[in-house]
């Protein structure tokens, strides 16, 4: 796995891209429902409903998290779903450990 | 320990302060002796030495790793000595888990 740790750090280290993580953890939890099953992820609008964001600072905060190779993301029709990218997640943890 | 995720996260999402701090875990490995004892820190200067870069940015980065609270400092005479802050960065490596 090639996660840059330059780049994860700074994707983590802004409050509302942390609390994202979070919510994708339970999805059921922290979003109202949507159309297509959590599984395939969560779609992008649910961030704004959730953030209180603009749509174009959610967008930007996810576009960071998926640079970074913490989350991935899936087109089905026009829409963007987000997940986490666990084994990465597990990777970065892994390796800060590692390194600290 | 109040520390303040962001920026600890910030402080080690530059290579030279993550290095910095790899340095102070084995300081007899990675410095050139010095007249006092590591056991009261690394002086500012050997990190000059080691890293290559000017006085001022080292000074810039130790100021950022102690304001994140992962390093302390100690005056000597006219010098700083610099110390890994173990409980800090465990108490960071530990909420981290439990974020992510």
């Amino acid at each position: 796995m090639n996660l840059d740790l330059d780049e994860v750090l700074k994707a983590l280290s802004h409050p509302v891209r942390r609390d994202m993580l979070t919510w994708l953890k339970e999805p059921e939890k922290y979003f109202v429902e949507q159309d297509h099953p959590f599984e395939i992820g969560v779609c992008a609008g649910k961030f704004d409903q959730r953030s209180g964001l603009s749509q174009s600072t959610v967008s930007a905060h996810l576009a960071t998290l998926q640079r970074a190779g913490l989350v991935t993301s899936r087109k089905v029709g026009q829409w963007n779903f987000f997940k986490r990218d666990e084994a990465a997640i597990a990777e970065f943890l892994r390796r800060l450990h590692e390194e600290l």
